[in-house]
């Protein structure tokens, strides 16, 4: 135990833990169509530019602009229409003063127009439905040069770095990737998370509880943060109030995973034990014990070698909350993440006064009503053993350090359960 | 094609669309564990109150809280311990006035007992480092009649309604289904989505292109979007730009799914296209032709049987920015959610202007950067052909209908990419 604070406020306590997860998990590749929601393992470069071709941006007529200057409605210029590209089709029309050729949104304009007339803007002198080209037009409208024109590179030029690491692929980066032929991404390994749920007084939730035995809720909550966090959970059981019972299943949960959170009860002689367990890991062991937020004081973040181990308070609201605050940022870490994902807040009106103590962040679960006078945020208040206090809520209401509580009345930041 | 408007705000297009989503998709039913972001297919109930037995939330001696009344440092009450409920045991100890037994955080206490002495309180008369009941102890401060004590029932009632139906599924959700011993649940099946991409200058990622040829990219924004929403992308392939052969694709495509989505390409004729061919397919056909956004005014939004059917400018940003405001509701319709999920929003300061057309929802990519003044939101210009603009972006800016631009300076609300 290299470092031990007794309480620290969470950013500090957080910090400090980022301080000890300096490897990234291995890379791997995969295929970009099933990379989403994984995380660049490489900084990825462009290996040609895109549009690879100069496109129009309009049904019209690909022009030489210089042609097209004076024209208006009263004075409209004369124009030859000599042939049509293709969609899917390279355009190896070349173009003479005075000529013009049918061009499509997206299609390719020939090496010698520069500028692309929108269909709107001019009219054809003989009409029929479909004229074939041969034939005229008039301009009732100049264009520049460049006009409706995609140039060559104007998406993202050759060699241009479109992806760092570190980024967690959304949709539009796989379409980005795709579209420049990148069918295949070097990604990190997903985190495998070690689950422990400890307790004489803990059973699966497939049985049925005697009286004094409760199921297992921490297991499955930390297992679907797990999951949105992009990590894989893996269950690794129930253990009993016992320290060397405890310890082997750490100390083997551990040994084939990269991460352990043990969900470490919340009487006190239990979180001790926790706290030898980490410590008889291995190195650093402990690196603190107790974070200045409610719910979730007693929480004890650890890291063995280079794998971070949680021991989170035995409460379910305690638990979600603090496997939220290191957890998730851990596997995310652990993916080479640096700047974490922002997380959707929205800003409510508080319907009840919140009383809190400063130098300690509070977060109260709140429910989200839309009303006449906005959005309003009610707090669910509840001990801290009691899920549903989570299920009736659609975020946290953060009291921050140096506040000692909040107003009715009062805009306040909530922040959003993915 | 019963109601044709040329171009509807988009609010009112979803409210069209929506009333035409009637259907939601069979249930299925699930293992809870594997339930994270499906939706309930019905309402649920408690099949036992929560806590089943009143439990202690603090490490402790269950008392009657009468027998403390007026004990205070200077005049503690004397109390005999008894004996001693481990975790996940019966209490079976019947409590004589004057008697305490221990109880452990989250431990039964006796049906005779009313309130928990926190050990903090108490002080062993007879120091010894672990006494053996029977022993004394002095009560330096009184509990009130429940006081430390959770009640039976008090996180969730014998048949209350735990979850509505149309809920998508969060972490927190499947704790307290499985904290009740639900370990299955009905669910919507999860909704395929047809994905059919058009043009004749599309070619797959895995392709090489010619000189007038782009690789596809709208397929895969949409599959991401998709899989976000809960759905199943089904990837149809890509379609030249021939009414037989788009009508044939679109019919096979949609014979064994639930919803269609046709990126049209961007030229007026394929547009139209895409139109007649969604009318082919069956009633009530498309529904409306044109929304009052930028980007992605011509979308084609239809309906055939009760399976959605959209057509998507072939635009990479608009396509995307559309598909998320028609296919991704759509997408949770048809597994009977009712109220969207709320979309986190983050409020930035805008470094540029922006100009927009009165009438019209505009939408813009824009980065987001932490500075010494705080969050700043950097619009990404760009053509809406240009992926890159929404790969560059944190999220998007909305001028709402009725403004004709934002002002540098200006606090913005930025909707976050998921």
């Amino acid at each position: 135990m290299p470092e031990f604070f007794n309480v620290l406020p969470p950013d500090e306590a957080r910090e400090l833990l980022f301080r000890h997860l300096t490897a990234v998990l291995p890379a791997e590749t995969v295929e970009t169509a099933n990379a989403l929601g994984r995380v660049t393992a490489v900084t990825i470069t462009a290996p040609h530019s895109l549009p690879a071709f100069r496109r129009s941006t309009m049904d019209g007529y690909a022009v030489h602009a210089a042609d097209t200057y004076g024209a208006s409605q009263s004075l409209p210029a004369l124009l030859q229409v000599v042939g049509e590209v293709p969609m899917g089709k390279p355009a190896h029309i070349t173009l003479q003063p005075g000529q013009a050729v049918i061009v499509h949104t997206g299609g390719m304009i020939p090496e010698t127009a520069d500028a692309v007339v929108p269909v709107e803007w001019t009219q054809i002198i003989t009409p029929t439905t479909t004229p074939t080209p041969p034939y005229e037009i008039e301009i009732l409208k100049a264009v520049a040069v460049g006009q409706n024109v995609l140039q060559i590179g104007e998406d993202v030029h050759q060699n241009a770095n479109i992806l760092p690491a570190g980024h967690i692929l959304r949709p539009q980066d796989l379409g980005g990737l795709l579209a420049l032929g990148i069918t295949h991404v070097q990604v990190i390994r997903q985190p495998r998370v070690a689950i422990l749920s400890t307790g004489d007084e803990v059973i699966p939730p497939d049985q049925t509880p005697l009286p004094g035995q409760i199921r297992d809720i921490n297991s499955y909550t930390v297992a679907g943060l797990t999951r949105q966090a992009g990590g894989i959970p893996i269950l690794s059981g129930i253990i009993p109030d016992d320290f060397n019972a405890l310890e082997k299943a750490a100390r083997r949960a551990l040994a084939d995973t990269d991460m352990l959170v043990m969900s470490a009860g919340s009487s006190v002689s239990v979180r001790d034990m926790t706290v030898q367990v980490i410590d008889q890991l291995g190195e650093p062991g402990v690196l603190l014990h107790g974070v200045a937020t409610r719910p979730g004081k007693p929480t004890i973040v650890g890291v063995v070698g280079t794998k971070p181990v949680l021991g989170l308070p035995g409460n379910p609201v305690s638990a979600m909350i603090q496997y939220d605050m290191f957890g998730v940022p851990a596997i995310y870490r652990l993916q080479g993440v640096k700047v974490m994902p922002r997380r959707g807040l929205v800003w409510a009106r508080l319907t009840q006064n919140i009383a809190s103590e400063s130098g300690r962040e509070d977060y109260i679960p709140a429910r989200l009503s839309e009303t006449d006078e906005g959005l309003l945020a009610t707090p669910v208040f509840g001990k801290s053993n009691l899920i549903y206090t989570l299920v009736n809520a659609d975020g946290l209401i953060k009291v921050p350090l140096n506040k000692g509580g909040l107003l009715a009345g009062e805009m306040v930041e909530v922040r959003l359960f993915d």
